[in-house]
């Protein structure tokens, strides 16, 4: 790694010093407290959740190489990332954020700064969802730089969006565009920026907008069934489905694919169907919960949500996933999630 | 690593099927439930603390190579210490052990035994202690496997064991004996066992006990400034004397370091005060309140804790660490913690 001006190895300022360095940055953000009773120093951190809430706990991982490279993204974006792929698992349960942990394991090798943009980044996106880094530890991990964010939101019991209370006849939608985050890793990968719209599909896969405003909106509004698109429309949708023992549907036409990846990608379907992190929410409605939903969103300005198929009871006790296709033909889609274990396609 | 009759690579099982076994192992154990909603299976894991508690967190990651090898340690005594590093510092904190997730981090070389026997030995201590693993992530490790633990617990407002409540005048004690964890790593890493009493040492390392029970108990007996020694009385008494503004004078004679420590290594001292990782709380108290310490302990039945030494106001506002040796000299101590980036003794 380079060192830029000003920075020194972390060798050299050691553990405790940045523990110092980090503790000072989380200090002086200006997030609002949120029920924090004790942040980092002390033996654990402490935190009083509002009266009659439940805590949603979630924790995701970033490894070097298989998540993330050096090369591909700086610090700061590092940093909003490990905290964004939390915050859209505590939004896809329509959880307001709270607080976070962080464990940092360091190859030795990063300078101070790095470390400390690494933290900016989180504190930045934090601030904007009134989540606090109250606490962490930092290790060392010679082999391969790791982050994992632990985050906790608060819920109102019966208000949840869980994965099994998907309803037949219920609306399938999404609140964003599909497969923008899997351009940004083809183009990073083929190493060109020679496509038309890059900077939003880098954007989309460094710094990914955790849809938590979305999540709360739609628990609001009597929505009781969702998932974030983490592993691709074909890796979650399958999950939901199962989850509430029901078929989906859904609509070529409808899918919400970016004309430049549609341009910029022979096999823009595959990005957008498998190509996962895009960390919007797919959601599931009756008509009316989904009209109510849609006035929600326009009260808050945010882009309407893009219903892609229906739901229904699974023939033979099966849950399938079909497409009808532009033509009208009728094809049932291969599903699957991506498998840490039987990789396809690094990093993600 | 060699795979046990039976067991498969995880490259075969696959992620989904890994979750599976998991959520199997978790499902099926008989931990009492505490307050949770959701387990493992949805975005996020739901838990509900009781009315007016606070929420202790901590975090701590075990990294392969650095915290353990797989030739030193088996799986579930790997589960268990992961598990117990953390509920240490809830015990430090007078915190009752809740929840936990665990983000695990896999080479793709284990086999499903291992991680199932993982986490059998992390929900046998879980048991212990009525503490449920609700939730976690897996990814792929494949330059080292890494094992982070987010533990929970309960506080209530004004019973909590922190680093910064030491008084002037207050006794110094610990609940334990000192030096045998890393009289275990030494016998690992020079490979012999003939060292009387090693059995002991070795399962001081590889499955320290938390002190739970004896955290809850300070807390209770009034007791309002504590820290867990994971890194050695010279690393962590200096922590809460600065936390505190405090002097310590610690006596040579009253250091509990068994006679098998003694015997069994000529440096038994630098075990005993820098060694680390015996997870003993340390603790400061009043003489009357020391008393009430000793009455709550012999009432459970545990063995009585160990003044060591006393703390004091610091000349020139500058903490100070000293000890009172057999020959009645005076010397002054150099603290300091291991530092992850400036090692000195690996693996720990």
């Amino acid at each position: 790694m380079q060192m830029a001006a000003g920075a020194r190895p972390i060798s050299e300022v050691g553990e405790f010093g940045l523990i110092e360095g980090i503790s000072h940055i989380l200090d002086s953000s200006r997030v609002r407290s949120s029920g924090v009773v004790l942040g980092v120093g002390d033996d654990t951190a402490l935190w009083q959740p509002r009266p009659g809430r439940q805590v949603a706990i979630t924790v995701d991982t970033l490894v070097e190489v298989v998540h993330f490279r050096h090369d591909w993204i700086d610090a700061e974006s590092l940093g909003h990332r490990a905290l964004a792929v939390n915050l859209s698992d505590l939004a896809a349960m329509g959880a307001r954020p709270r607080v976070a942990v962080v464990s940092l394991g360091l190859r030795g090798n990063e300078s101070d700064r790095w470390v400390y943009d690494l933290y900016r980044g989180m504190v930045a996106l934090g601030q904007r969802w009134h989540t606090r880094v109250i606490g962490g530890d930092i290790v060392s991990a010679p082999a391969a730089a790791t982050i994992s964010v632990t985050a906790h939101g608060e819920t109102r019991p019966g208000r949840i969006l869980r994965r099994d209370q998907a309803q037949p006849q219920d609306i399938v939608a999404v609140t964003g565009p599909l497969g923008l985050a899997a351009a940004g890793v083809r183009i990073l990968s083929a190493g060109t920026l020679r496509v038309d719209g890059a900077p939003a599909m880098l954007r989309a896969h460094r710094a990914p907008s955790p849809r938590v405003l979305h999540g709360l909106l739609l628990a609001a509004a009597g929505v009781r069934s969702a998932i974030d698109l983490s592993d691709g429309l074909l890796g979650d949708l399958p999950k939901l489905c199962a989850a509430s023992n029901l078929s989906a549907q859904i609509e070529e036409d409808a899918l919400p694919v970016p004309r430049s990846v549609r341009w910029g990608f022979a096999d823009w379907q595959e990005l957008a169907l498998r190509g996962g992190e895009d960390f919007e929410l797919l959601f599931c409605a009756s008509p009316e919960t989904f009209e109510r939903v849609q006035q929600f969103f326009r009260r808050f300005r945010l882009a309407p949500p893009i219903a892609i198929g229906t739901l229904s009871r699974p023939k033979d006790d099966v849950p399938k996933l079909t497409m009808r296709c532009t033509d009208q033909r009728r094809i049932e889609l291969e599903t699957g999630a991506y498998d840490h274990f039987k990789p396809r396609d690094a990093p993600r």
